[in-house]
């Protein structure tokens, strides 16, 4: 049986990752929709490879040079927001959800309600919306297969427990290039150190995620909601190798782990085939040759971005969606050159405590005050940027 | 529900730590059945503080002894292998097979026979027996729970996942106390040096096993019966911590693997109440503590025992039988300074390639044939050693 999959965010690295694993098991899967934003070249190439029945970008002018570019082979062509709804409830087996940031929670939500299975790297969808997306996700029944490496080594260390057995998520952090850091040198970090990530080859705004420790707030946040722990059952230690993705610690003190080399196209693969696993072309663990593994405490002063995951946990639902959008100003404006390095976990913690400070703490939110509170951070965030320029 | 559990070597180490997980968790299971060897005084408290319907013990002067000691409370005594036999078939939901090599073939077997489900910590059954017993198993329709830290580590990463994506299982070796020596050094090992295990608190056979790597190999065999795994898919990986139970890896490079820190009662606890986990009294892996995992490649040529395991598995189904009762003559004349601790590993060899030179390759064994090539391959190797004193 041929597997229909859509693909949210095709000429980014997960997207392009799982076009790799698909061409690997031809016949297995096909392709029908993608979406991308604003590389064209590479969305012709791979609509060219791959001939879903249809295809979206970011802009007009876009869709003008792709539809040149692919003359009378190009499918259908649609645009932006629309465009990436579009691509989330055409007719699959399982959407990919390979967006980054919070442009992907609403075409996420779509592909749930449209009945889709997900994949889901973009984890900003849990970490904006974390209850509401779920009880979407339950309310279609759809299955939601994590794609980040550590959710899905999560995911495979709980396969055939009980959930009432789980005692401790442990998530790994690889610590990011700054782990050996002193706080003074971190102080000065330029934008090329803290994209230069000693283990996963990722997207840019990922990679500053891990320098700053963010990504692993986000993950914990993803986590909390992913498999309906309580926060401060969710913890991180830091493992510099990356060799184990995960690990979920049972009452009994036993710990299940799930160990690879650092390759997306594992979890990739495990959500396309799930439940089944496929011989994909992956480098194999070499416990041996590898000699070593190291753990460490995080340094939550070096790193004061992690504890910010607890502190959104505890405060409303809209907690979370403010840290992250206030996080995505404070990146981009590092990567533009705006802001220093220990600004983005400055700004980050700003915006967030403002937030808790004002909103009602025990209120369930709707989807609409997330995206409200989203805003509001965005524009709280750039304007504290804007204040120190 | 209470779980009615017999004992098969109470007073022995796995006995021990299996009667501490029941006082941990009174009217979760009761003990109706135990039996031990020769330790009378122990067998005595454990009777007086677990009251059991029935008791096994070696000898009838044990008997006596016990009778007199346990007075008016006394239940039922019965001696020697009818006594193991009768402990083995006493009416009970779960058996925990903890004896100590070859004797507990029959009577795991008659428990099996008996429709009891099986913890299995007796690895010798599945090595002397292992295609014999898994067809006896799998026609009494019960279960076959796995107590050493290893299988169990292996039986918790394969929970629910698919057979057939099974690539190899890698099972840990602590590499034993001499580990880091010389062979010269190791040529010149006395008794004491080969008892003082780095990690784990096991009685002298399973100690000096340990040290030669013989016990890996009994593993190895062990494994590739209880898993149903070709021999070439199973490895051993050195790792002295011995915080990874042991591996298993899948055909997509995914490799799962089960932690803690070094205590029999937690793979012994979730035999007794599998498939619930318990919240057993452990001690509680840190791995920031910790701070390092390491792994080597196993040292054959310093531990020629290893190899043993594929070279018996590669022969008649009643080579591992072989190997194992060789063994245990062997370790016997080693702990009663006899031999010197290389010539374990010689006779071992030795014994094992006259039975692999005899006997014919392809056919299928009875328990009979097993039984009688155990007891040549005794008598063979202590030829061998009285040749040499």
């Amino acid at each position: 049986m041929t597997r229909r999959v859509s693909l949210l965010g095709s000429t980014g690295s997960i997207g392009e990752q799982t076009l790799d694993v698909v061409a690997e098991f031809p016949g297995r899967f096909r392709v029908v929709a993608m979406a991308a934003g604003r590389n064209v070249g590479k969305l012709a190439a791979q609509v060219k490879a791959h001939r879903p029945e249809l295809v979206s970008i970011g802009s007009e002018a876009g869709a003008r040079e792709l539809s040149e570019r692919l003359g009378a082979d190009a499918p259908r062509i649609v645009v932006g927001d629309e465009g990436l709804i579009a691509v989330a409830e055409h007719p699959a087996d399982l959407v990919i959800a390979g967006l980054v940031g919070a442009v992907g929670l609403q075409p996420t939500l779509a592909a749930v309600r449209a009945g889709r299975d997900i994949g889901l790297a973009n984890k900003e969808v849990l970490v904006m919306a974390g209850a509401f997306f779920q009880r979407a996700v339950k309310d279609a029944g759809v299955a939601l297969l994590p794609v980040d490496s550590e959710h899905s080594a999560i995911f495979q260390a709980l396969a055939g427990q009980r959930h009432e057995d789980v005692d401790r998520l442990l998530l790994t952090a690889s610590g990011g290039p700054f782990r050996t850091w002193p706080a003074e040198r971190i102080a000065e970090a330029s934008i090329e150190q803290a994209l230069a990530h000693p283990n996963w080859d990722m997207g840019p705004k990922i990679s500053i995620d891990s320098a700053t420790l963010m990504n692993k707030a986000l993950e914990v946040i993803e986590a909390r909601w992913l498999f309906d722990v309580p926060p401060e059952r969710v913890t991180v230690v830091v493992h510099p190798q990356s060799i184990i993705h995960s690990l979920v610690e049972f009452v009994d003190g036993s710990v299940i782990a799930q160990l690879g080399m650092p390759d997306m196209k594992m979890p990739i693969a495990l959500a396309l085939s799930y439940p089944e696993r496929l011989p994909v072309t992956t480098p194999r663990l070499d416990l041996a040759a590898i000699g070593q593994l190291d753990f460490e405490a995080p340094d939550t002063k070096r790193f004061p971005c992690l504890d910010l995951a607890w502190r959104a946990l505890a405060g409303p639902e809209t907690a979370p969606a403010v840290l992250n959008a206030a996080n995505e100003i404070a990146v981009a404006a590092f990567l533009d050159g705006h802001i220093s390095f220990p600004r983005i976990a400055s700004l980050n913690s700003r915006v967030l405590s403002e937030h808790l400070d004002r909103a009602p703490k025990d209120q369930a939110s709707t989807l609409d005050d997330v995206i409200a509170a989203d805003s509001d951070a965005r524009l709280a965030a750039a304007k504290l940027i804007e204040a120190s320029a």
